[in-house]
C-alpha cells in the first residue's frame, strides 16, 4: 500500500521501494503511532472535522489494530514504505474507507516527529533509571569499601593516596551531570508537532491543544516549517549519550586495567568473565572491553546524525528519515552498558590486599613532605624542589623514602623535625585531605550524604 | 622555566619541550589564570595559609603582571611549558622568592580547569549576545517582509505557499533552542574545580567558597578526582556548537540556493559577495558557502574531544591538554559565522517579484484541493487520490491546473462547487492556515509576539 | 555452547551473554567461516597434525554443515556466543568429538581475522562491479547527451557554457578514484593471519601456505600478534566508502537540485520518485535524498571503528568485536547506494529546453569577453576589470549583455572589433576550451575514449 | 588588493573580509605558488599566449619575489584575500602592469589545486621518512632486546609468551601498511589541474604538459570540472593520517602502560618525562599521552572535510576553502608524533628483569600444556576443557600451576608423561612457536630480515 497513489502511473521501481522502505526500523514505533493518531482522531471528533461518531469508530478501530499487534494477530506487510502507511493499511482493513479520514489535517512529515518525539520521553525515561540503578550500584561498592586506601593516579603513574570510594564516586557525578543532560534533552523534546501538517499548518478547525493533553506534552511547537524539518532532539540525545559512553568507557578501562595481573586491584565475578577457545586459563573482562568499544558506534550516530542535517534545507527531506536508527542503536547501546556496568560492578570483588600492598609505595607521599615544609614556612615552589631532590637521592641510591631515618631526612632541611615521620603514612595523607570534594573519610562523609540525596530525591520524582 | 626540575638531573629534550608546550594556544587564557590565581592568593591569606601581608604582596605582584600584559610590557617566554609557568614566573620576576608561595594548596591540574571553566562561561556569554543578534536579524526580516509569500518546500520540490516571514522564523527557533542548550551548559560549567589540587584535594584548611565568591561561580566541585578530570564542560559546548553550526549551515545552504540565478529569490548585498579572478560578472555568496563550509571543523572539534575522553583512565592525563585548541577554534568559528550570518542577513533584500512569480505555481494548491474534498466530506485519502488524478490530467494535457474551468472541475468530482476557485489563490491558501504554528498572518503575528518577548527577555537579563 | 567452559564454574549471566553475544550479525560470515574451516582442517591432515582420516571425516561434516545451512536445515542456537562456536558446535552433532580436533593449532582471534578478510575480499569486487554500473550509466548520459550544452556552476552561481556530459565525466572520475582505491585495499587486506592462533603463532607443525592457497590469499602476514589485533583493512575498506559516499552525496545534490522547478533539468522517472501523503501533486526525488542522507551513517561507522582503535593496546581485544556491524553497514550501504544511483540515473530524463533557456545566460560568456581582450593583448587583470566595468553598466541600465550592440562594446575599448560578437556565444565558447580535460566537444571526445577504455579494462579484468 | 573589483561598486564588508580571508592560513603555501605560476609563465610564453619576453619577465619577477619572501624583505598584506593576491600584488610591485598577464588561461581555481597538491606531495615524502625513522626505531629496539620474553596479551590479560622484538615488531607492520597507503595516495594525488582554469578549460592554446614535467606530475587531471572541485587526495591522505594516529596512540598506550608502577615493564629517558607542579616525585609519560591525545584532532579533521563535502554541487565552491587548515594541521600533527614516538623510544629501556619476572607466572602456558595434550591425541576441545579444569584447580587450593608434581599432572590425565615438564617454561614455549610469523626466535630473525630489508628498500628509493 501507499499513501500517495493518485499522480502517478508507474509503480515504484522495486530497488528504490527496497531502498528507501523505513519499515524494518520503524516498526518499533508502532506503539506511538498508534497513541498518537488516536489522539488526533478524538481531536478531529472534538473539534467537528469528522462526525463524533466517525471519530469513535476509527479510535475503536485503531484500539483493535493494537490488540491484533500486541497479540500478534497482524503481521506488517514488507512491501509498505512506512508504519505510518501500515497502521493505515490496518485500521482500513478493520474499518474500511472510514479509514481515509484519519490522515485528515495531518501528514506524515508532523506525525513521524510526534512519534519519534513520544519513543524519546519514554526511552530516556528509562534510560534515566538504569543511570541511576549505575549510580547506586557504584555507591553500594563505595559504602562497601569505604575506607579503602587506593594510589591516585595521574598519566597512569601513582600520585596520592585517596579512598577507593572517592575514586568511585568521581563516576557518580559525571553520571549525575549525565542525567540532567538527559533531563534537559527530555524538557527541550516535550513539545507536540502535530498540526504543522506537511510544513504549513493546516486550514482544518484543529485543536493541537487537545492532542497535547492527551499524548503527555507540556507545549506545542511554535513554528510549524521548524516542527516537521527539527531533529535537535535526536541530536541532543545522542550528543548526551556519546558523553554517557565516554564516561562508561572511562570506567571500562579502569574495569580492564584493575583485572590485570599487574594492577590486580578487581576481580570481576565469574559469570562477567569470558573465556578463550585456545587459552584454558583466561578470564577477560570482555564486557568492559565491549561497554569500551561500543563508545564507536555511538560517537558515530552522533557524527552520522550531525553530517544528515549539515546543508539541509528547509523543510522535510528524506534525508531526515535517517534519524531512526541512530537514535534507537544510540538508546540500546547506551541502555545496554548502563545496564551491564551497573550489574558487573556490584558481583566485582575489590582485592583489598593488592590494593594496599599498593599504597605501600612511599612516592605517594612526597607531596605532603612538600606541603610540610610549605607548612614550616618554606615557599612551596623551594620545598617542591627540596622534595623533588630527595627524591632524585633515594632513586640514586636504590632506596626506598621509606628508608630514609629522621636524621637522614634533617640533613635536607633544618625545617624538618619530629614529626614528620607519623605525617609519611598514607592514612595520615588521606585523613588530611580535609577540604571539600577531597579523600579524607570525613569529607567523603559529605560526599556520599549528597550523592545518595541526589539518588534518593530521582527515586521520588514525578 | 619549569615548575618541576627537583628530581630531573637531564633536561627535557627539546623535541619533547616543542611538542608538548602549550604555551602558543594557551596563552590566550592569561587573564582568567591571572583572575584565578588573585583570587587563590587572597583566600591563602584570609585562611592564614600564608600570612596576610605575603598574600598582599602577591596580589600586587600579579596586578602589575596584570598591567604588564595588558600594555604589552611583558612578552611570553617561548620555551615555557604553560600559562601557569609564565604567569608564576612573571610573578617571580616582580616579587622574587614570594612567588613561590602563590603555588600552595593548588597544582596546575584544577587551576587549568578552572581557567578554562572562567573562559567559558565568558566566551559563552558572547556567543548567547550574538545568537540574540541573529534572532533579531531573522525577526527585522521577517518584519520587514512579513507579509510576502513565498513557495514552501519539502524534498527541494515545491509544496505549499507560506509567509516568507513564517519561513525565516523556522530559524528563529532553532536558535532559540541553541540558546537554551548554552544556558544550560554554562549552569553546568559554573562550579569551582580549585581546591581539588592535583587529584586528592589539599591538607591545607582552605576555604574554596571564597574562591568561588569572588570568581562568580555559583557552586564547587564535589569531587577532587571529577575536578581535575572532567572536560564535560567542553564537551556539551562543542555538542552546542555542532548543532547550532548545523543550523547556521542550513541558512548558508538557503542563502546559496536563493542567489542562484535559478531561484532568484534573495540578492546579497555587495559588500557580502565576493567575485572570481577569472569570470569578471561574477557576484559569489562565499560567506554562506564558508559558514556552511566550517560546520565542518566544529564537528571535528567535538569529534576529536569525544576520541580524547575514549577510554582515559583517572584522573588527569596529559590527553586532556587537547581540550584547548578544540574549545577555542569551535567558539571562535561559532561566533563568527553568527556575527557575520546577522549581518549578511540584515544587509539582503528578498527580491519580491521573483518570489511572487514562483508562487504562481498551481501545484502548490492541490493540497487545498483536497482539503476543500473532504470537508465536502469525502475522506481525505480519497481526495487526495482525485486531486492526484486532476494533477496527472492536467499534465498529460500540458495544462496547468490554473487553467481549469469550474465545469471542468465539476467533472471529476460532484462535491465540487462554486466556492473551489476563490480557494486556489497563494493568498487564500495561506490565510487558512489559521492554525497554532501555522503560517497565516493572524498565526504569524502571534508568533512573532512570542519571539519578540522571548528576544527581549534575553536582553534584561542579569 | 561455549568453547571455553573448563576453568568456570559459574555460567555466564544471561546479561552478558546477551550483551557480547556477536552472533546476530556475525551469522552472515557462515559461508567465510566454513571455507577457512575446511581449509584448516585439510591442512591439519596434510601436516599430520590430525590423521589424514580425521581430516577427512572433519572436511565432510563440514560440507554436511554447508548442505544444512544453505537448505535451511540447520539453525543457529541463540544463546550461542558467535558463529564459529555455532559451525563447531553443528559439527560436531554431525561428527562427534572428532569436531573438538578442528580448532587445533588456531584460535578463533586468527579466525574471525580470517574471516573478515574473506567477506571483504568478496564484498569488495562485488562493489567493484557496482561502481563500474555507475560509471556505465553516467557514460550512457553522456552518450545521450553529448552536445547539450548546460550552465556550468562555480559558488551555484552561473560561471561559464560546459558540455553536460562533461558535467556527467566528472562524476566518472571520481569514481575511478574510488574504483583504484577499493583495489588498493584488496591487495593490502589480502593476506593470511591463520597460523597466527591466539597472538604468538603455534607449535604444531602447520603450513599456512597451503591454507593461503585454497583461500586465494595471495600471501602470509608477517607478525602474528599483527596479524589478529589487526582491523587496518576495515579502517581502509571504511574510508573508502566514507569518500565514495561524499561523490555520491555530490550527485545526489545536484540531482535534487536539478529536478527543483527552480532548475527544471532533469526529470527522474516515476518508478524513482515518491508522493506525500497529504499533498497529491508531489513527485519528490527521496532516493536521491536518501543516497545524500546515507553518506552520515557511513561516516559514523568510520568514525565508529576509529574510535574503537584509539589506544588499544595489543593484541586482541574483545572492542574489536565492533568491527562486523561497521563493516557491513557501510559495505550494504554503500552497494545500494551505487545500485539505486546508476538505475535512477539510467531511466532520467535531462530537459533540453529548460537546460538551453538557462544557456542564454549572457553573462556565463564575460569570461570570453576578456579572454578576447587579452588575446588582443590587453593585460588579462585588466580585461577582467573592464569587462566587470561592462557587467556593471548593463546591470545598472537594465540591459542584459546581450542587447549591447557591437558599436556599444566598442565603445568600452578600442581592442573590440567585428569578431566580439560571434564568439559571444555558448556554442562557440564551448568549442573553444579545447585544452585536454576542457569542455570542447573534441576534447570531450578523448575524454570519453580514455573513459571507456578504463571501463572494459575492468570488465576483462581477472 | 583584490582580483575581482570591476562589477563592485562597494568594497567588501570588513567582517566578511576577515572571515573569508585565508591568508592567515594559506601563506605557507607561498614556496608552491611560485613554482607553479613560474612554470605556467614560462608555458605561456612557449606556446606564444604572452610574448617570450614578456614571460621572461614574469618568470624574473616572481623569482625577485622568491628571494624577497624567503629573506624576508616582503611583507604580506593583512588585507589580502589570499597568497594566490599576495604573490601578483608582490610581482606588480617588482614589474608594474605586466604582472596582470601572469592569470591568463588560469584561475584560482586550478591554480589553488596545483598548490595544493605540490604541497601534499612534498609533505607527504617527509612524513614517509619519518615513518622509516620510527621503523627503524623499531628495529633497534628488537635487536637491542631480541631474546627478551615478555608476556603476551589478549584483552590485557596474560595470554602466551612471546619475544619483546616480536611485539615491537607488530608496529613495524602496521606502519609498513601506513607507508604503503601513503605512497598510493601520493601516487593518485600525482596530476595536475592547471588548464581547467574556472572550470571549463581554456581558450587560449595552453600547452599543460610541459607545466606538469616542469613541477614534477606525472600525468594531467582528466576532467577540468573534476580538477577544480577535487578535494579526494586532502581525504585520502587524512585517512591515512587518521589511521597512522590510531597506530602511534596504540603505541603511546602501551608506553604509559609499561611505564606504570604496576606494569614497570619500560623507564623512558628522563628527557621525554615530564614533572608536576605539585608532586616532587612525578615522572610523567607525558609525550606518549599527548601522542594518543592528538589521535582525537587528526580523526576531527578527517570528518572535518567529509562534513565539507557532504553534498556539495559542482564545482567549486567556497566551502572547498576549509580544506587546508585541516590538511595542514593533520600532517604537522603526524609528522610531530612520528618524530617524538622515534626519539623518545629509541632513547627509552625496557626493564628486563621485571618483564622476565611477568614471565614466570605459569598460566601463561596453559595453552602450552592444552597442545601437549591435543599432541598426544585429545581432541583440543577437550584438551583445553581438562587444562581449565587444572587451573580451576589449583585457584582453589591457592596453588602456582608450577607448584604441581609431575605425579599430580599425571592424575589428571594418563596422557602425560614425564616430557611434560620441560615444555612449561616460556622459554620453550616461545622456541616452539616456529610458524612463520610466530614467536619463536628463528620466525623472528627471519621476520627481521623480511623488515630490514623493506626500510632498507625505502631508502634507496628514487
Amino acid at each position: 500500500m501507499r499513501l500517495w497513489g493518485g499522480r502517478f502511473e508507474q509503480e515504484p521501481n522495486a530497488l528504490a521501494r527496497a531502498f528507501s522502505c523505513s519499515l524494518p526500523f520503524d516498526q518499533r514505533l508502532w506503539p506511538y503511532d498508534l497513541r498518537a493518531s488516536i489522539a488526533h482522531a478524538r481531536m478531529l471528533g472534538r473539534c467537528g472535522i469528522v462526525a463524533q461518531e466517525e471519530a469513535e469508530q476509527i479510535v475503536k478501530g485503531l484500539e483493535l489494530v493494537r490488540q491484533d499487534l500486541e497479540e500478534g494477530r497482524a503481521a506488517f506487510d514488507p512491501t509498505s514504505e512506512d508504519i505510518h502507511t501500515e497502521i493505515e493499511r490496518l485500521l482500513s482493513e478493520r474499518i474500511g474507507a472510514l479509514a481515509g479520514k484519519l490522515h485528515t489535517a495531518r501528514s506524515r512529515n508532523d506525525q513521524v516527529a510526534t512519534d519519534m518525539r513520544l519513543y524519546l520521553k519514554d526511552e530516556a525515561s528509562q534510560v534515566q533509571e538504569l543511570i541511576a540503578q549505575l549510580q547506586d550500584a557504584l555507591l553500594e561498592q563505595a559504602g562497601r569499601n569505604f575506607d579503602a586506601i587506593l594510589p591516585g593516579y595521574t598519566h597512569l603513574q601513582r600520585a596520592q593516596p585517596v579512598l577507593l570510594s572517592h575514586h568511585l564516586l568521581a563516576y557518580f557525578w559525571m553520571l549525575e551531570r549525565d542525567y540532567e543532560r538527559l533531563r534537559d534533552c527530555i524538557s527541550r523534546a516535550d513539545a507536540l508537532p502535530l498540526g504543522a501538517a506537511a510544513l504549513a499548518g493546516t486550514a482544518f478547525p484543529i485543536n493541537p491543544q487537545i492532542v497535547a493533553e492527551e499524548l503527555g506534552f507540556s507545549r506545542l511547537c511554535d513554528n510549524s516549517m521548524d516542527a516537521v524539518s527539527d531533529r535537535d532532539f535526536v541530536v541532543e540525545f545522542l550528543s548526551f549519550a556519546a558523553l554517557a559512553m565516554a564516561h562508561l568507557s572511562r570506567l571500562g578501562e579502569e574495569i580492564v586495567l584493575w583485572s590485570s595481573q599487574e594492577f590486580g586491584f578487581l576481580r570481576l565475578s565469574e559469570e562477567w568473565c569470558t573465556g578463550s577457545s585456545i587459552m584454558p586459563h583466561k578470564r577477560n573482562p570482555d564486557v568492559a572491553e565491549l561497554v569500551r568499544g561500543k563508545t564507536g558506534r555511538v560517537y558515530g550516530d552522533l557524527i552520522g546524525m550531525l553530517t544528515v542535517l549539515k546543508g539541509l534545507p528547509l523543510t522535510y527531506n528524506r534525508d531526515l528519515q535517517e534519524d531512526k536508527e541512530a537514535l534507537f542503536d544510540a538508546a540500546d547501546t547506551l541502555a545496554a552498558s548502563l545496564q551491564v556496568s551497573a550489574k558487573m560492578l556490584r558481583s566485582a570483588e575489590f582485592v583489598r590486599e593488592r590494593i594496599a600492598q599498593a599504597c605501600e609505595d612511599p612516592l605517594l607521599l612526597s607531596t605532603d613532605a612538600a606541603d610540610y615544609l610549605a607548612e614550616k614556612g618554606l615557599p612551596f615552589r623551594e620545598a617542591h624542589e627540596l622534595v623533588g631532590k630527595i627524591v632524585s637521592h633515594c632513586e640514586s641510591k636504590a632506596l626506598s623514602m621509606r628508608d630514609l631515618t629522621l636524621d637522614q631526612w634533617k640533613e635536607f632541611s633544618p625545617l624538618i623535625e619530629d614529626d614528620l615521620l607519623e605525617r609519611m603514612s598514607a592514612r595520615f595523607s588521606v585523613a588530611s585531605k580535609a577540604s571539600h570534594a577531597g579523600t579524607s573519610p570525613q569529607s567523603l562523609r559529605e560526599q556520599l550524604e549528597r550523592a545518595k540525596k541526589l539518588l534518593a530525591a530521582k527515586r521520588t520524582e514525578p
